[in-house]
Order: structure tokens, then C-alpha cells, then sequence
């Protein structure tokens, strides 16, 4: 756009020598594969089950026995023969004597044969011999001389109300695969079979620091010309929500000589590195700066995308780099499509993206644009659709919208507007 | 079911007698209503923001100033007045004195008066007098004796990237209401506005323990008869998920008084208590006997639900006491739908249930029942649809189908088998 015209120190030329205008922007899919091939899982752990929810099993469970693994009463009742009521009825009552009580925890002290019975409770182990339960408001009990006897009126199948070895899960089935998540369902299948402890990989520690003379700390009083340093607080929640360890270093000022040092000290000692501020394309782009300088590997500093378009991807010595823009709104999309992958996938999660699913617009979308945008919306289940709202200010830089936002909608490069009932792709947000 | 003409010494009889049959059910609707109404707020406490993530706002909150409180430059380039541009054209470049230099996060030196201008960053205060900042890419630059000079040969409409003041947000507008859930948007939000520590309800201290002699801890080996006790591990995630915090009591015997004073001391130090087992219909119910003694006072006993019908609720002191069935996917289901509402309303959230959806049920649903089932099912996004695949084992005792699902499907109260593509309620599960 710069007249040709132009004087040969114009600024803007100048910046073009300095290839500021000119990168090359990759597709969002691409700088999610171009990142992914230079993850490295974290380092094993053993927790103990109650402190992994959240985590991601480093090793498939298999089971260690079946499950159950004895025979089960799924009733209060009696268990016994089913071809000792071959001939009950309500005309006949068959009575047997009952010759054990069968708690559950307890083991039973007898097998039981023909005409004989065990009382036996819900969960109970049942014993040998018996092949039946019958539910004990089926029953009725008589006691001569300090025996008892159970009376019992009808036919039972074979089998009833026993719950057989292995129902649910015989020995060696796979429990749980390699990567799978830990919420409450998981713990349950590990807690059953004793699977106490599960290895997993750490959690990753990743620094977050903001640039931008601009910005104060958030406990600061406002000045003019000034804005708190608000995308670092949010990064540590979205890093925390990811799995990660979020570690704020706090904000620097415009200045390369700072953002290097920042930058190689967080490289040194923690397991990622996430800036936001300092992309843009002007005279303090210091991340682009110092990513030009060579002193870490560019994978990327354009993407094709809206918010965010000058999001920054760099490697050094295998740890990854994300310099984010400073806009609110791009730094949160910056960070759910990039950063939270990472994290996951550092964490040995088989789930990285964020979940996909299609919805109807809610209402027109008129913004065109060469690029794909990832506009904040909200989720609404009407008469059996799912309805995906976009945010009604969705400029980058306007941050109120974030907390409104339970999905990322996603608009492909078009040069029409998207009516209103269209079906697009939505990306959940998890952190909702 | 007993014979009319059973001995009166019967087992059955007697519990007739004991009222452990004749419990009358609640809808699971009115059971959350009896509890909300005894649900005291936990007290206050206020916490740093960066470690309020997942809390909810005790205090609605508004904005201390504007946003942005000062003119911002939404583009790299020049700020100057519209009206110099008048006679801008392809043919006539109108060129204005360069004096000031404003970065982002400092004040201008100058106002701008017509015939000059101010280079201004992204996010930079727009000085006084100026009212549009020209793009960098639109300019060119002259230098003569120390002096420089901006030339521009397009007309810009006034006001062009510049948000004024407030565009966001206005002095004294609502942020963010009393029990909104703190996530990375809402610290964005509250960030931005310096509330760096945010008032709070605590955390409730969830006291967990199971009943039942044939539990064996997590760490012991299997053994005939016996399980490990699951249900308080997978229990205490669910309780951590919701935002309480979980306190392992760990297992009991049947026994009444080991049961009675477990719950004692349970509701003397915790804020709520949460048992597993001891609710069934049987010799053992011991928290069934407990409650019945009247040493609590029974708000419920008996609800018409699958799984899951015999969980109870009581409340003594004003303390809550749940009393959920042993069979994981009920305990499960019991939590999910009873425990996680009193706990976020305990912590002041304004959206307490589960949140619920329509979809199709994804395969046939054959089984009928008087109660409404809460079937564990797996929701998918298939063409635009959204399918409910209800879990293929989901008897009550069924332990693995927990972990693969993301939502109870409802299944209200029918005499005949639901058909594939059914419009099913679901309910969503949110620790997935």
C-alpha cells in the first residue's frame, strides 16, 4: 500500500525491508501440525488415584482379575437350587431349610444341595451349589425347634438374581487406554481393581509474560495512556484449565534487550514459554524481533486466521515458544487453539483440539474476510438444535465477550455473509 | 409381594412393619427443591483473583471507570484532524508536520492543532485535537533539516481508528453479576477493571464415607466376598469437580453405631456429609435405621428415579446429610443430581443443576419403568444432529460404563420401549 513514490526513508519501506509486512501466514491446521511434530511429553510421574483427576494415563490398565470376581447376589434373598422349585405354586409352597446367613464382606460357610437354602443379602457372595436367588419379598420364613425353614411358592429361573464371574470385565480386559483422561468414572474402574496409584506425565510449568510498556499490574491504579496487564491472569486460567502449571513472570516494557532476557531465562527453566503483546506489526514488535534474530526457530509468524492473525510460534533447544497477540480476544483464541493442544499433548492426552461440532447460526454474520475468523459465541439448545450465537462485539480487542462464550465459531474465508441459520463448525470451549 | 398367609414371624413381615418396604418416593424434582431450601450459603472469604478460577462472586460487580477510559489508536500510523485532509488525492499529496511520537502506555506531549500530526502506536492515547489515526501502510514520511513531515493523498472519514471511550464499557455498567462463575473471561474482565482480589463463599468441606463390610480399602489385595471400596474415590472427584472440597473418611462396617457415630462426628465437622451404601432394602440398611431413629431429620427417602431409588436425605442442625446407594452408577447418578446443586449452591452459583438439552436417541431404549431412569449415555455430533447414545450396560451395579459418558439421558416414566431417533432430555455431565 506504500506509494511507490515515496521518499527512500519513508518508515514504512523501511519496515518492509525489515520483513515485517511480508510474512507468510500458514493455515490454523497447519500451525497446529507444524507445533505438534515438536512436542515432548513431560516426564513420568506416580500420583496417587485421588490426586489424578485431570491427568492422562501414561500406560493402558489392564484388569488384574474379573469383575466381579465371585459370584454375585444382586438381591436380599435366598439363594439355593432352582430345580428345588420345580413343583412350587401358589397352590404349593416348597419350604427349605435355611442352613447359612450370607452378608455381604462374608464368605459363605456352607455349599448348598438340594433342599437346602442360604439367606443372602444384595452384593453377597453366593455359594457353591446354589444356582438361583429368589428376592425375599417372595419368601416366607418358619421356625421349629431353632431351625428354619424358607417357603417359597414359585418357579424360578436358573440364574436369577446371580450376577456371574466376569460379567462386567474378565481378567486382561483393557480398562482404560493409554491417554485416557481421569475424571470420576475412570478412578472408579482403577479403584475397583486396586490400581492405587497411576503413572502419569508431569504437568508442564509454562511461563506466561506479557509485553507492553502500556501495562500495569492489575492492583495498580488506572493512568492515562495505561492498561492493566489483564492477559496474563487470563492465560494462567486457561493454561490451568488445560492441565498445565501456569507461572506469571509479569510484564515487561517495549524494549528487545528485556523480552530476550525474559525470554531465554523462561526458556531455561520452564517446560513452554507464552507471551502476549509485542507481534504486531510496528515499531515494538520486539517477540517478532527476536524471533527474527535466529536466536530460536520460527515455525510460524502469521496464521490465517481472525483474531490473531500475527501469532508467533518459535522453538529452542525442543521447548516451544508462543508469542501471542496483546488483543484480548486474540490472545484468548491463541491460547484455546494453540497453547492448550500443546499442553495436552505434553500431558499424553489422545484429545489435543478442542471438540468439534456443528450448530445453526444464530444470527447473520456479515464480516468477510480472506482469512478464517474464530468468532466467540454462545451455545443454546432450542426445540432440539443447537443454535451457536456469536458474540455481538467480536473485534480482537474487545475483551467483555470472552466470559459470554462457551464455543468458538467457526467462519471459513468468504467473501459473503453467513445468514443467519447456516450450519457451521463450532469448537467447544472446555473451560465453561 | 409376601403371602397374606405367611407365618407372622416373618422377615419380610416384619420389615414391613419397620417401614423399610413402604417408602414413600418423591419425584427427583421435588427432592432438589426439599434440599434447596435448607441449603445454607458457606461464609465468605476473599481470595486473590489469579486463584479464583471456578469460584462464583459473592458480590455483583461494576466498572470503576470506563473501558477504554482514554481515546485508543486501533492502528499503527498518524493521528491528526480529517479536515486536513479535505483536498487529499492520487494527485496531491497533503503533507503535516510530525510532532510528537506516541508510543503505547505514554502520554502526548502535544495537542494537535491543523497542519500536524502525531505518529501513534496500536493501543496508544490519541492526543488532543486529533480526531483520526491514518494507517502507517496509507503514508509516507519527508525529512528536512531535522524537521519530518507525514504525507497522505487519501481522505479518511473522521473518527477512524479511534474507539472512544467507553466503547466497551461504561462507568458504574454491571461486569459481572453476584454468582457468576469465574473463568478466564471473567478474570480478563475483572483484571481489566484492577479487582485483583474477588469476595467469595468457601469452598464446603465435603466429608465422604462408605458403609459396608465388604469393602476393603483401595491398596488391599482382592479377596472372596469382599470389593474395594470405589465409590468414595470417584465420589470425592465428583465433589472436587463441582467446587467443594473433599474429605476422606474412608469405610465402615454394618454397623449401627459405628454408622451413627461416623455420621455424628461427620456432620459436626464438615459442612456436608455424603455416604455410599447402607440404603438398601435389607438386614444392613443401616442408614436407612439411622435416619429413621430421628436422629436426623428425614427429608427424603425414597425417590422415583433409576437408578438410585433408595437414596436418602436428611438434615440435622441445618447441615445436610446424603445418604446415597452403594452401587457406583447410582452413587454416581445420585451425586450428580443431588450433590453437585447443593454444593454450588452452597457456593452462591446461580446455575446449579445440571444444564439440560434435547437430542436423539442414538439406538432403542427397551426398558420401562414406572420412575424416571437416568441413563449414562455418550453424546455425538453427527450431520448437524446432536445423538444420545445411551451405555449398553447400565444396570445400577454396572461400574464401566461411567467413564465413557458425558451425559444422563432421561427417560421419563413409559410403559413402552423408546425408538431410536426419540427427542430425549439429556443431561450434560461437566467434569468431561
Amino acid at each position: 500500500m506504500t506509494s511507490q513514490q515515496g521518499s527512500e526513508s519513508s518508515a514504512a519501506s523501511s519496515q518492509h525491508d525489515n520483513g515485517k509486512f511480508n510474512r507468510r501466514p500458514i493455515t490454523p491446521a497447519a500451525a497446529q501440525q507444524k507445533i505438534a511434530a515438536y512436542v515432548q511429553p513431560a516426564t513420568l510421574e506416580e500420583v496417587k488415584l485421588h490426586e489424578a483427576g485431570g491427568r492422562f494415563l501414561a500406560q493402558s490398565v489392564t484388569a488384574p482379575h474379573p469383575y466381579p470376581h465371585f459370584r454375585r447376589s444382586g438381591m436380599d434373598g435366598y439363594a439355593l437350587q432352582a430345580a428345588d422349585l420345580a413343583q412350587a405354586s401358589s397352590d404349593h409352597i416348597v419350604w427349605l431349610e435355611v442352613i447359612d446367613n450370607i452378608p455381604c464382606g462374608y464368605t459363605p460357610s456352607h455349599e448348598i444341595t438340594s433342599g437346602y437354602a442360604a439367606r443372602i443379602m444384595t452384593g453377597a457372595m453366593v455359594p457353591d451349589g446354589a444356582d438361583v436367588v429368589v428376592m425375599l419379598e417372595m419368601t416366607e420364613l418358619r421356625t421349629e425347634h431353632g431351625r428354619t425353614w424358607v417357603g417359597i411358592k414359585r418357579q424360578v429361573e436358573q440364574g436369577k438374581n446371580i450376577t456371574p464371574i466376569g460379567l462386567e470385565v474378565q481378567e486382561g480386559d483393557l480398562l482404560l487406554q493409554q491417554g485416557a483422561q481421569i475424571g470420576a468414572g475412570e478412578i472408579s474402574v482403577l479403584a475397583t481393581f486396586g490400581v492405587h496409584t497411576v503413572p502419569v506425565y508431569r504437568k508442564p510449568r509454562v511461563a506466561i509474560f506479557s509485553t507492553g510498556t502500556e501495562l500495569l499490574g492489575v492492583e495498580e491504579p488506572i493512568a492515562p495512556g495505561k492498561i492493566r496487564n489483564s492477559n496474563s491472569l487470563m492465560l494462567a486460567q486457561q493454561i490451568a484449565a488445560a492441565g498445565g502449571e501456569p507461572i506469571l513472570l509479569g510484564a515487561i516494557e517495549d524494549k528487545l534487550e528485556l523480552a530476550r532476557t525474559m525470554m531465554m531465562n523462561a526458556l531455561e527453566h520452564y517446560d513452554l514459554v507464552v507471551s502476549s503483546g509485542g507481534v504486531s506489526v510496528g515499531d515494538y514488535d520486539i517477540m517478532g524481533d527476536l524471533v527474527r534474530s535466529g536466536e530460536v526457530e520460527m515455525l510460524f509468524n502469521k496464521i490465517s486466521m481472525r483474531p490473531g492473525s500475527v501469532t508467533t510460534g518459535a522453538v529452542k533447544d525442543g521447548k516451544l515458544l508462543f508469542a501471542l497477540s496483546g488483543n484480548p480476544g486474540a490472545c484468548f483464541v491463541g491460547c484455546e487453539l494453540l497453547v492448550r493442544p500443546t499442553i495436552r499433548q505434553m500431558m499424553g492426552s489422545q484429545h489435543d483440539y478442542l471438540p468439534q461440532w456443528q450448530a445453526e447460526l444464530g444470527r447473520e454474520y456479515v464480516k468477510i474476510n480472506s482469512f478464517t475468523r474464530y468468532v466467540r459465541g454462545r451455545l443454546e439448545m432450542e426445540n432440539g438444535r443447537l443454535i451457536a450465537y456469536p458474540a455481538l462485539l467480536d473485534e480482537s480487542n474487545v475483551m467483555v465477550t470472552i466470559k459470554d462464550s462457551d464455543c468458538l465459531i467457526v467462519i471459513p474465508p468468504t467473501s459473503e455473509p453467513l445468514a443467519a441459520g447456516t450450519i457451521v463448525q463450532i469448537l467447544r470451549l472446555m473451560d465453561r
